[in-house]
């Protein structure tokens, strides 16, 4: 039912190689990267489009991976969106994007960033206009109870303006955004998975951000040209209040964090540990870091007043650099050192080891927790024993998922593979063994793959179903749509001994982590409940308008097929509230209010109550309209605002 | 490779009749429509979720649709997308989402909506603020040449602010936004497929939309208590220039348009041609119609200067209106009564019919164009007697497409099917052979179809391959996501006799219309050419800074991994305008700039240059960066913006 018409030049596989040869390996020789071609693996890729032909044939024997009509996924796929500013949910084995939850952007579908609750969330300008309406959306991390989602909540970072959101797991909406003073490039982030100090509380409390960019502290024009001055801060919230709890200054660039499933510890990997301020100067050194915090004792260290404060912001902040936490008996931090410029950092299902990829180096570094324990205890000399495994896995290597069986699958972005391989061999290999068997399997994926991750793989249970690949590049793997393409998301059925591409996905630019979620863990409301929404007009009776001098509010209902009020009349000049209760209680039977030239159109889903405020700066007839599909007499759903001059 | 686990309340049958029960029909009946429930079919919806269990059996069957790894698909669907303000475009049959085309909205994951080079396309108030960042997409429909699509344009209307949006089919990106005057609620839209004069043109030059909301003329506060006053237009547009061509006022509520092969003829749709401002009213007529335009002796009228205009605007209409063309012989406009509040009016392949749903009727009406004809020519009494075929179909017919083997299919809102009927028996029936065999399948859709077309069911050649079905609900079809559901479209086979469901996809509220297109009409550019852009930096050497007082010009490049410039300063206070060329040439390799904390994102494709203009009022160091993935070397790829107070 697929073919290739007229499209061949489009799959061939010369342009696959051109394209690695001239792009992403070319920009690596140009960067002078010795090591890395040096360390080219023994079978590079582009072999004539090996996975092409081994997803076909995966499919031809069975193991076709399609959703028929009336079936459900298995398994939701919670995605970042990158610069569209959005999350969104996507359906396993599907690939079927079931929901875009906007979060840092505008969406005329909703109403996100128009409705007055919205925008509350987002937050304005004293003008009432917005602050933003981009956002760089990395990661997505779901709250945990007894080492597993519990499906309460699911938080997402953005980067450019340094912000974290919460998603409500039960109507996969944003409730609240938070803004991580004195930082720039918030990019990792990671909920905790049980208290580091009331330690019978076995669940998510807290949210940790690490920032990328380093700064002058406070950012206000003060040590601009020094960038030996700037500073890194990574930040822990509270996962209930969504504040900022406290804020410990590192060295160098963070990027990915994770978390210890005991709660101790979180951890981010480090890039640009030189501090340099041009990229040729970030990847002098041939270690960076993977910096572990031990948050008991920043929360200890923060009881006892050892801290200061930033600028305008009053949170407090701990000194987490090098130089001061060089005694480990006092120690809020530890450095463990990571060959260059490490991207990624995944927890093992069983709690004791962190993986930390190394970007520019061909290697994964496991770090053993329970090393990094005796480091804190003084018990260690050099932060860099708590590395017990160093395979090396092929060229660029960046994020790592599990299968609860022992083996790690990573991608590689340069090679554009996933690689799978044991953690137990691995750490025998690095303690001599030569026999060890490390790498287990490879597959070619469809091309530079960033993140990758497993179904149920950031839990202690992972299920080892599924692992999917989030691929930069697509290239030649839809059907062309111009200049722009989008990207490739690839699920490999990892069950067996060998690794089986099974299907490929869209994903509008730029997914960036994700998380698989069974289906059951996931428990949704389809109805709200009127009396969430304090500004609710209960009954049509409620309904009418209210005018207090020049401000106006209409207060009306939607019962398909119709709009409490025919029509209301305001005046030039009015600042005009409406607010809208959906009346509704079935299913699915949203409504939508559109106000033509007012710039102005939100949902109300059913039980549920939205507002928007206005000036009626125009004279004449406006047919507010119902904008969502809602009944046989949908078209005929209309209020007319009249606006007297 | 899917299953029901923890679902299986979720999908049951009871939901879907409960859902019809209370809802739709239950509307129906509030509104008192004898008519429609006296004249359900023998076989009504809802019958034990018949539509499933073909779906999974026709998959077990082998009808699977799934496009694995590696292959294309071999049809585009150019789709819609509401409220959403967008365009999609989705690949067949896959399902997969290829491209978001932002229109109407602000998109920062391209920047649409930030760069001044969209801001210019969709317009600005005097201060420089975007006029819209809401709209409303209903159609979609692409250029002719020889009556099939040639590839090179599509256009796309915005009901909510009456605008009118192309897309070019070469890059997939709308280049022109054109406002349409004096109307609100412009609904649907056509391209003509044949100069209407000049004969010998065989593609298209015009394109032609209808007006739903009758209004004031002009709407600046006259006559807003006296609709019997208001007026429709129906316009033209000029393919090429964009600009408004001319108006033509109408009686009625104009829904969508359709237009002749021979270029002769377009037509809408109208409800309401009671005048009604309410529901009720606007519902009252045994009959509304379907209008015709002469587009050529509409523009000897305008030629001879029989126009007026209306307020401000230059654009010279015509008087549409019943009463003024009751003498075919001057007639501009032809109505041909249409049973009860029609909706969707449809070309026939053969170019002999137009076929018009009765929405609140059970009855499609198939129009003979050469009795339409010989209405304008005075050789027909009444216009009624065009209409040569009524089948009953079933409840709320709205849209239908065909196989071009002299079928026809229609969506039934209200019963949730797509019902097969032949047009030749249907004419053959409407002549008294009451053996004639009109209908011929139908099949169960979830739920609510709006929209359905045919693989190339819009041009003269359809191949009668695929049918899909834009549903309005799809309630428990895909994984619970909260109260707010994704849309559901379903890909028909229609090939053989019988339909066969084949594949559920998802859509992102809310898709109207859509044409499926075969892949290699389309033909796109992968890579800009430089010199399309006047404001390029076509080189290194040309990157740099200008500044005229407190206005400076950024003219950077980006080429991977970095950008031209590591780091610039700017002074408080002052206006920049940033101009970013991306100078690589390889295929996909796009680099994203983000400033933080100035809510700028926008992205350059390769060779492509955007710019965006800025107050620097926030003096410190921001890190702009590359937020759309290029490299292994992409996060280190910066530039450093140094605003000195």
């Amino acid at each position: 039912m697929s073919s290739e018409t007229g499209n061949a030049d489009r799959t061939n596989n010369q342009g696959r190689r051109k394209f690695l040869e001239t792009t992403a390996l070319a920009g690596v020789a140009t960067a002078g990267f010795g090591l890395l071609t040096a360390c080219a693996p023994k079978e590079p890729g582009g072999k004539g489009g090996a996975g092409s032909a081994t997803g076909a044939a995966a499919a031809s024997a069975g193991k076709a991976v399609e959703v028929t009509p009336g079936k459900l996924d298995d398994y939701y796929l919670l995605s970042s969106g990158g610069h569209s500013g959005e999350m969104r949910i996507y359906g396993v084995p599907s690939g079927r994007t079931i929901k875009r939850i906007p979060v840092f952007n505008i969406d005329p579908m909703v109403g996100w960033g128009i409705t007055n609750e919205s925008k509350a969330i987002i937050g304005t300008k004293p003008s009432g206009e917005l602050r933003y309406w981009t956002g760089d959306t990395h990661h997505v991390h779901g709250s945990y109870e007894d080492g597993t989602y519990d499906g309460k909540y699911f938080w997402v970072n953005d980067k450019l303006h340094s912000r974290v959101a919460r998603i409500r797991g039960d109507t996969f909406e944003c409730d609240r955004i938070t803004d991580i003073p004195n930082v720039q490039g918030q990019h990792g982030l990671f909920p905790d998975k049980r208290d580091p100090v009331k330690r019978d509380i076995n669940r998510t409390t807290r949210v940790f951000a690490g920032a990328e960019f380093a700064l002058p502290l406070p950012n206000d024009g003060r040590d601009m040209d020094s960038p030996e001055k700037y500073g890194c801060l990574f930040t822990c919230l509270d996962a209930e209040t969504m504040q900022v709890r406290w804020q410990c200054q590192v060295d160098g660039n963070m990027d990915l964090v994770a978390t210890s499933y005991d709660g101790k510890y979180a951890a981010s990997n480090q890039y640009n540990v030189e501090g340099g301020a041009h990229y040729e100067d970030m990847m002098s050194a041939e270690h960076d870091a993977c910096v572990f915090f031990d948050v008991a004792r920043i929360e200890a260290a923060i009881a006892a007043g050892r801290t200061f404060t930033i600028g305008d912001s009053k949170v407090p902040v701990v000194d987490g650099r090098k130089a001061a936490n060089a005694d480990p008996a006092t120690a809020l931090t530890c450095y463990v050192p990571i060959p260059k410029n490490p991207h990624g950092v995944n927890a093992s299902p069983d709690g004791k080891y962190f993986v930390c990829s190394g970007k520019l180096s061909p290697t994964c570094s496991v770090i053993d927790l329970s090393q990094v324990e005796k480091w804190f205890a003084g018990q260690l000399g050099n932060p860099r024993e708590a590395v017990i495994a160093e395979p090396n896995l092929g060229l660029g290597p960046l994020h790592t998922g599990f299968d609860g069986r022992g083996n790690a699958y990573t991608t590689l972005f340069l090679d554009s593979k996933i690689v799978k391989w044991n953690i137990d061999a691995a750490i025998a290999q690095f303690k001599g063994d030569n026999k060890a068997k490390v790498v287990l399997d490879s597959v070619d994926v469809h091309y530079q793959p960033g993140h990758g991750y497993t179904s149920m793989g950031e839990t202690k249970n992972p299920d080892g179903k599924y692992f999917n690949s989030g691929n930069k590049f697509s290239k030649d793997r839809f059907l062309p749509v111009g200049p722009l393409h989008v990207e490739t998301e690839q699920l490999i059925d990892i069950s067996g001994d060998k690794m089986v591409l099974l299907h490929d996905h869209t994903a509008y630019p730029e997914p960036h982590d994700a998380i698989i979620v069974r289906a059951d863990v996931i428990k949704t409301r389809q109805v709200y409940n009127i009396d969430e929404f304090p500004n609710a007009t209960k009954s049509d009776k409620e309904a009418g308008i209210e005018r207090n001098g020049n401000r106006v509010h209409i207060r009306m209902t939607s019962q398909a097929p119709a709009f409490s009020m025919r029509e209301f009349t305001v005046r030039k000049g009015d600042i005009v509230t409406l607010t809208l209760t959906n009346l509704d209680k079935v299913e699915d039977l949203t409504h939508g209010f559109g106000i033509p030239h007012y710039n102005i159109n939100f949902i109300v889903n059913p039980q549920e109550t939205k507002s928007v405020t206005f000036v009626a700066d125009k004279p004449g007839v406006y047919w507010c309209y119902c904008t969502h599909f809602c009944h046989a007499l949908h078209l005929e759903m209309r209020s007319r605002m009249i606006v007297t001059g």
